[in-house]
Order: C-alpha cells, then sequence, then structure tokens
C-alpha cells in the first residue's frame, strides 16, 4: 500500500467515526489530504453563493458544488456529507440556531440543497512545517484563530458580507517565504492578504479570535493573515439567509484529495 | 506615464477602434494586458453555465459576470461589453446564425443577459516569449489554431461538450518549461492538458484546426496543447443553447487589468 492509499484510508476512517458520532476538530486527521469548509444552501441561493465566491476567491475558492438534494462529492466519492463531518452548525435566519453532529433530519425536511464545498488553509500548512515554518496551532495543539474584519467582500446578488481571516504568527525573517509558500496554492486561499498591523483590518486584539483559539505570538513574530473558509458563515448572518448548514470552524470536510493536487 | 498607464492608454484605443467598427483579430494589442473571452446567455441560463465552468475551471478559468442586462465589467469600468469587442458570435439553438461587429440591439432584444468574461492563453504568451520559446502563431502572423476533442467536459445541468484546445509547438527541450510557466497562470488555463500524440485527443490532422489557423511544426517539436476559451462555444452547440452571444475566435475582449496579476 503506497503512502495515497493509507493516507485515504484513514480519511476513510475518520470519516467513519464522525459518522458513528465523534466530535473532535480535524486538524492532523488523514494528513496529506485535503481538508473542506462546507455551507448548504436551498437551491434558490445557489446562483448567489456561487457568483460570491467566483468574486471572492479567496475566501471562497470553490472544490466542489453537488447536485440539488445530493449530499455526495467527487472530492469522496463514498462519503455522505450529511453524516461525515464531525460537527455541523444550523443557520436560521442569518443566526446560529443549533449545533449538531448530524444533519440527515435536516437533508430530509430541505429537500434541494446544494453544498459548497470550498478550499481550506489547512492544505497548505503541510508544506509551511516542511519548510520549517511552525505552524502555531498545531503546535500548541487548539484551533487557528479566525477574525472577522473590516474588509468587505464583493457582494453578490443578495449576499454580502466582511471576510474572515485565519491567523499564523510567522518570524520576520520568514514571512516571505511563508506568502511564496501559500500563494502556489490559490484553490485553498493562496497568499496572505495582510501581513502585520492588525488594526488596520479592524482586529483590535488578536488574543480575543472570534472564532477558534487564541494563540501565543513571540518576539519577532509578525501576524500573518489568510483568507478564511469561515466567510461564508460571516455571510449568512450579514445577509440574513433563511437556511443554512455549514461545518463548525475547524471541523471540516476530509476529502480523498491530496493536498499536492491543489499545488500549482 | 509609466509603462501600466501607456498599455492601459492603448486598450482604451482599441476599443475605441473597435467600437468604430474595425475587425480584426486582438493577438498583440494592448500588450502586458489580460485579453478575455466571452459568452452573454440569459439569466434562466447563468446557473447552469457558473457552474459548468466551477466544474471545468482549465477550460472556462472565470475572471468576472456580470449583472443580469448590465454590459459593464470591473476588468475595465469604461469599457462596453455591446460594441467593444471587434467581432462577436450569434448563436441560436445552438447553431452559429450571424457574426456582427455591434451587439447593441440584441442586448435591447434580450434585456437580461448576464455576461462571462473567460481567462484567454494570449495572457502566458508573454512569458513564454520571454523565455525564449518561439509562439508560433505570432511569429508567423496569424490566429492560434484550435481544435475539438473527444474529451468530455464535467457536465453540468442542461450544459454538456467536449473540451476545446489551442496548440502550440514547442522544441522537445523547453516542453517542460513551457508547462512550467504555464502552470503559474490558472487563471487563463494554466498548464498543458495534453502533450504530443494529438491522436489520442481525437485530433485527426494538426493542420487540420476546427478554428484558427494551422501553423508550422518544425522538426523537433512536439505539439502542445492547452485548455481553450472557445470551449464554451463547443457547449453552446453541443447543448444546443436557445440564444447566447460570444466572441469571434480571436477576437477578444481587451481588459485594464494587467497580465502579471493573474501570475501565482
Amino acid at each position: 500500500m503506497n503512502a495515497l492509499q493509507q493516507a485515504r484510508q484513514s480519511a476513510v476512517a475518520a470519516r467513519a467515526r464522525y459518522r458513528g458520532g465523534e466530535i473532535a476538530p480535524t486538524a492532523g486527521q488523514a494528513p496529506g489530504l485535503t481538508q473542506a469548509n462546507m455551507i448548504s444552501l436551498p437551491r434558490e441561493w445557489a446562483y448567489d453563493f456561487l457568483l460570491f465566491a467566483q468574486r471572492n476567491p479567496q475566501a471562497c475558492p470553490i472544490l466542489d458544488v453537488t447536485e440539488p438534494g445530493s449530499y455526495s462529492t467527487v472530492l469522496a466519492e463514498q462519503a455522505d456529507l450529511r453524516t461525515d463531518l464531525p460537527l455541523y452548525r444550523v443557520w436560521r435566519d442569518g443566526r446560529l440556531a443549533q449545533e449538531l453532529p448530524d444533519a440527515t433530519e435536516l437533508w430530509a425536511q430541505h429537500t434541494d440543497l446544494v453544498s459548497f464545498l470550498i478550499g481550506c488553509s489547512f492544505t497548505f500548512e503541510t508544506d509551511l512545517l516542511e519548510a520549517g515554518i511552525d505552524v502555531r496551532h498545531i503546535s500548541e495543539g487548539c484551533n487557528v484563530p479566525m477574525y472577522r474584519t473590516n474588509r468587505q467582500c464583493r457582494p453578490a446578488g443578495r449576499l454580502q458580507g466582511e471576510m474572515v481571516v485565519s491567523m499564523r504568527p510567522v518570524p520576520a525573517s520568514r514571512v516571505a517565504e511563508a506568502a511564496k509558500i501559500t500563494a502556489r496554492y490559490p484553490a485553498v486561499h493562496g497568499a496572505p492578504v495582510h501581513v502585520g498591523e492588525p488594526a488596520l483590518l479592524g482586529i483590535e486584539d488578536v488574543s480575543q479570535p472570534d472564532f477558534g483559539d487564541a494563540v501565543s505570538i513571540r518576539p519577532g513574530e509578525i501576524p500573518v493573515f489568510w483568507a478564511c473558509g469561515v466567510t461564508p458563515q460571516a455571510v449568512v448572518m450579514a445577509s440574513r439567509v433563511p437556511f443554512a448548514i455549514t461545518h463548525a470552524p475547524g471541523h471540516m470536510f476530509i476529502t480523498d484529495v491530496p493536498d499536492s493536487h491543489y499545488h500549482v
């Protein structure tokens, strides 16, 4: 069995555990395979969202779109999107209504859901680690810190909202290399959108992320910000979308696609 | 005036000439600025097309999508998509009905057209030339050769069809570099989809392109194939779309966006 087959076997095993009820962040699971953000919307909202994603490709790089009502994806042909993520969020009229580990019943009630699978910056973290750049939330064993910003996305139809970013502290001498490495993954957020000066992004206190966990920033390190696939959740809130299901931050969909597939 | 300002001035001048009635291929015009393929469809077909593009990003990398009925784009804010391309094609029920230099009247009859501007491989040709790789249709002063293939695109809704490719002959010793250079432009078709062996793509005779002009292939050169933005025209035909306006092959929309913007 080669390395890819082994990774796929651990992806199948992880999805089976989540299907069985396990709830845990997915960072570090099935290393080498791409993880994806998910948002599922009624068919009637699908065009607006697909256009929003096209207009905001750094925040919403689309990896796959399902047929209305379908819960399968080319990114992992045996997977079931209703059950195979560890934790889902349910949104009603732009408000977080519920978190739950199994969305089967919601799919039965909303029969025309279109699911969007969106690239996740976890994909390029392996490359950062291999270049000797510490990925702090991995070394500190927590979720990546994410922040709402003052940067408005380009609106589409009924959808608008601000960009959400993830942050990784990088030593000043390695910032250029971190930018270069991640730029070559445009399908999973690509290069940083902002380097240093959190206040200019509207972030008052980097120790207080809006999603995920705070990480330590050491002397000589610069906070580097990448567009984040949680942006659609901010957009659902800001646009008061009547109904949506998303992954819970950090609780991603593990695909069968190798990270290297998205390397340019 | 810097180089970018000069290029933009020549883009404005070229668009004004086409608006005034000039009909000519756009290769070599406003060098350094991105040129785009265009397809305009009734609103009712927009979701299917946007999804088709998402599923076939090498053939249909979307640079911008207009609002229904609008003929302006963020890619060139002063431009008018009804008049600023040198030549348009009109498609009815999947058949080429007409070629004409001004589409204003059609826009008046079809009031909800959504226009898709799609990356064009002209963007990376400057980089090929700078690397000393001859771009044959430029040195021979003709249109790039384009071919229908046996490679089916991934369908979306009512849209399906085969991929169209463009071909450039490259010396065997430079093929890898041509692949490397173009791979870094994923928004304008990216890396080749096929190298050598035209028959495997269903191309019986490379001297008989389906669109554009034949170019000479010299001893020691390999025909290299890139996905082509004429693919949507093959899809319109294969899917019998009731109404569409496109650019005529080689007669592109010249934007104000520098080629380097799409370099990863």
